[in-house]
């Protein structure tokens, strides 16, 4: 049981949560911390939070969990700030979509304390966002990403498992290194490549005449570039390292395409075509195997 | 009123078109030609075709119009092999993606005949392929680009179009150098985006930690990535000029956004995902505005 929980950032994924451990009968008080007064009454409204916290350090004084749910590029600040304020049992996580920027910030603000931080990546969202769409389900049956620190007690690292294991979702664990290589891979690097296009084809005098042709491929290929943008710098530059490498491997293939198209090498693009064709349909052998809009 | 048509090539656009054409009652008999022996069967036995034909030139013989709707790679072959056997009366349309390289397959194939030839592309599609997957409301309410030829009459201009209206579709018509650069836009440079990312991760010793970890970004990113390869190598391969423009348009975007984050520069990624999203957003403004599994 979690008597006091702090959730910093009060949007649907820190909502979601406080909404899911109280429907679980897990926490007893949830105090919400946020820069959007109005998002706040919002949570408070909808009984995601209890009581609104007007400082990071208000909202974790006495809290036994700490839950840090804002985008990972304001993670660091506040780390230093409730670093003087945790209570001694206090364990944190975090909801942040890279690893080892959040770990090193942790570090680096919370000190030695940074010894009851355990990293988490909650693989869920959904097509709202603000606490106003918080809901308790949104983790049931999702992945949940542990990434332990070295200096992590087993017991904090089971307790936090458990805090999500509670709001319905399946704990994995995994090396942050391995986990911002795998989600470089097929997370940041898709949103990047689906940015580029449509911003290449908008940037040009033409773009309505392209946008009026464009159909259902292009509409499922696109649809992540309808993304938050500052969400999304703050992960490419959050995980930079991992993604500049993933670009290159992809930027690789691409100009081999290329180079193979402008030489008629029909059998590289066949061999390509039909490997990615097949390992698509294995990954979700029921899903919409479409040649649509050709 | 059409009193005999031949489809070349009677999977589901082919036999979409025959059944839409029998049920606005604007056919008399429909002739398939095809090279699978149980898909014409099947087009038989769902009434899309009235009957087979052992040839193209058997199925062509006496029929007033003529749709091609195999895949572009086939059609050069295919009006060489009809040509002598067309009716002096037939109108001839295709289905085929790319229109210049069918446009020339078609002048050099035809002769004197292309006059006859008013090049189409429905933009339909489903998630099944094959005549048994045809159906006669296809092409309701979407586009068929017509890019006539210099050599067409209007009024047989005029008459194609009617063919396609008659399914259902609303006719567009545009110019076939702008046809093939649009959709080399659109279309098919998402198309090798996609494969290119899968068989890129694919290719990888831990491709299946990858997949495991992959979400609902990633899934609709590629979905078109389990396409037809030999489809969509014979489209790159058709558009070929096009496509490369694309690509390098592509690859210019991308090494930007490699480069601008290797060097750390979060304005102009900001300002491009911006841009991005935006236009995206306008696009489809009640779509699914998504910023799940970050």
């Amino acid at each position: 049981m979690i008597e006091r929980l702090a959730v910093l950032g009060v949007g649907l994924i820190g909502g979601s949560v406080a909404q899911a451990l109280k429907r679980a009968g897990r926490v007893g008080r949830v105090v919400g911390y946020g820069r959007g007064r109005a998002n706040l009454e919002a949570a408070l409204a909808v009984g995601a939070i209890d009581a609104i916290a007007d400082s990071p350090e208000a909202a974790v004084a006495g809290a036994d969990r700490v839950l840090l749910a804002m985008p990972v590029g304001a993670m660091a600040a506040t780390f230093a700030r409730i670093a003087p304020h945790l209570a001694p049992h206090a364990l944190v996580t975090d909801a942040g979509s890279t690893k080892q920027d959040v770990i090193a910030a942790a570090r680096a603000g919370l000190g030695p304390a940074s010894a009851r931080f355990v990293p988490a990546h909650p693989i869920a969202g959904a097509e709202r966002s603000g606490a106003a769409a918080a809901r308790a389900d949104l983790y049931g049956g999702r992945s949940v990403i542990l990434t332990p620190l070295a200096e992590n007690r087993p017991a904090d690292v089971e307790a936090v498992a458990d805090l999500w294991r509670a709001c319905g979702a399946q704990v994995v664990e995994m090396a942050a290194t391995e986990h911002d290589g795998v989600f470089a891979a097929v997370s940041h690097l898709p949103h990047l490549a689906a940015f580029a296009l449509v911003d290449e084809l908008a940037s040009r005098p033409q773009a309505q005449t392209y946008f009026r042709h464009a159909g259902s491929g292009f509409r499922d290929f696109t649809r992540i570039a309808a993304s938050s943008p500052e969400m999304w710098r703050d992960i490419a530059l959050a995980n930079r390292a991992a993604l500049v490498a993933e670009l290159d491997a992809y930027l690789s293939r691409l100009s081999a395409y290329r180079d193979a198209l402008a030489a008629g090498d029909a059998d590289t693009l066949m061999q390509s075509f039909t490997r990615a064709s097949q390992a698509r349909s294995r990954w979700q052998p029921n899903g919409s195997n479409l040649e649509n809009d050709p």
